[in-house]
């Protein structure tokens, strides 16, 4: 697939970071930057930018607030096109600390919200585009909206929103191609001014295929994370979707690489991916939190009493 | 996803014996066939039909013969209405080794064949099915076979065979979903009278995702392997497959104690799954051995190397 439109967005260092308290040193940032510019992706997205009025910058990595001199740090000498990237989460940032564009290393700021938080999201995106910044609004848990709730919100980003792209969350890992199909062509079909993106969960191994699918149906901004590497389950694996896209300014080259070097010992340190647990609570469009308390316990590989649990809840 | 005529074909036995010379034990594969007898599965593939005059059996375990002593033992006295199948390759079968249906615990035999193959393949199907067996031809490294020889394969297919199902067999991991579907298309088009089967490799971990894309598109015999199991990258993960179609007869909880119990100390034991040289191969559309061969030595980490590796052959 090649079409120039499409922006690779590598979100390793943030998603990641959810399950290390964002707390990955320096070199093994800097050696992402590295690659990842050697690689041609278009973005790197280094953390969140959380206000320490509300977390104690003790209790976490440098990568949950993104201080500018941690980001330039990063950054050092490497020649690169790629732009750097923090999220926010709604009700979790202080505006204040977002200086100008023009004084800050980041490009692009992507803002994180629930279907019936739009309101805060555009408030904060409209101040973040104002402030000289690519915007983007994520729309979590899209596989739990309502339609009718969902189209309210995409007609108001598209109206009264100044981010350029919006994207479709499966927070859950939850959705299979025909899902994604269905909500590609919904928000374009709504969101005409706008660009559509999809950042999707691995749960079921189908965080690259869900990416293609939607690349297919016209989205042109695509998440992934080197290894899969993210929360739970993890994400769409950036040397997959490199691998796939044929524009010629990626080189899966770099990647590989970074992989040998970096990831292969990190995956002694930390877990994700396709474990069964999470694949459950992909089946049963759960958040996984369930299944990341159970890897925690002593039943970790109880597979078959974990998932009766989930269904287990009385309800009318 | 339910439709009534899906079926759901595990090959955890025959393809894992790829990676263990066919030598599972015992109690292993008797504990595949009541976990899948317990969740509704079609049919199980427990190994391949080889000529002894081919192999020496003292070099191999069981299931690269199947004789039927050993098949009824694994059977043992389990109640199911799961088939059994194996597999048998062109030039490697022994067909006087094959009885009629009616003396034989074996329900149904598969062919595996390349394009190039497809006489042989043909004469061997018509053999089997005359003698009483269900059958099907698996049409080998399709993602390589060009698109005349493959349209001449499957009209005689279609006018000479006794085959019941003809499966697109994705050996490399190589596919994208809009191959997938362009290829079921393109079987369903010319196979008026045969079902369409898929066999999926999991390379680039598209393997559920092609299922998934195969069945939207009116395939209706589908191959999975418990945990993904398989040589190379393996196969389908059979609990995924469970989890996504609706199907009522389908319990997806023996699966997951199946895992729990055998296949999580199996992974100490064999090394399958999402390993990068084996997606390198995927993306490439080229065969694992050369991965295989990677994983084997001192360098199984060295992936841009062995990328770099398989671009540097002088081609014109």
């Amino acid at each position: 697939m090649f079409r120039e439109k499409i922006k690779v967005f590598d979100c390793t260092i943030r998603d990641g970071g959810l399950i290390n308290k964002h707390d990955f040193d320096m070199p093994f940032v800097k050696a992402v930057y590295k690659a990842l510019s050697e690689a041609g992706v278009d973005y790197m997205e280094i953390g969140y930018k959380n206000s320490k009025k509300l977390f104690a910058p003790k209790d976490f990595g440098v990568w949950k607030f993104c201080d500018d001199e941690d980001i330039k740090k990063a950054i050092g000498e490497v020649k690169s096109k790629t732009k750097i990237s923090v999220m926010v989460d709604v009700d979790r940032v202080d505006v204040d600390d977002i200086k100008k564009k023009k004084d800050s290393p980041v490009d692009m700021i992507r803002v994180a919200a629930y279907v019936k938080d739009i309101d805060k999201a555009i408030y904060l995106v409209n101040n973040f585009s104002d402030k000289g910044y690519e915007t983007t609004v994520n729309i979590m848990a899209v596989s739990r909206a309502l339609d009718n709730e969902l189209s309210e919100a995409l007609h108001q980003l598209e109206k009264e929103s100044k981010a350029q792209v919006i994207y479709i969350v499966d927070s859950f890992g939850a959705l299979y191609q025909e899902s994604i199909e269905f909500l590609v062509k919904k928000f374009k079909s709504i969101l005409k001014s706008k660009e559509i993106g999809i950042h999707a969960h691995n749960n079921q191994q189908l965080g690259f295929s869900n990416t293609i699918e939607a690349i297919i149906h016209d989205a042109n901004y695509v998440d992934g994370t080197v290894y899969g590497l993210g929360r739970a389950a993890g994400n769409c694996p950036l040397e997959l979707l490199i691998g796939f896209l044929k524009n010629p300014k990626y080189d899966i080259r770099p990647i590989l690489d970074l992989i040998s070097k970096e990831f292969i010992p990190l995956r002694d340190k930390l877990e994700w991916g396709y474990i069964i647990p999470y694949a459950i609570t992909g089946i049963l469009d759960e958040h996984p939190k369930s299944a990341i308390a159970l890897r925690e316990s002593d039943k970790k590989d109880n597979y078959r009493e974990f998932y009766e649990s989930l269904l287990g809840d009385d309800i009318d």
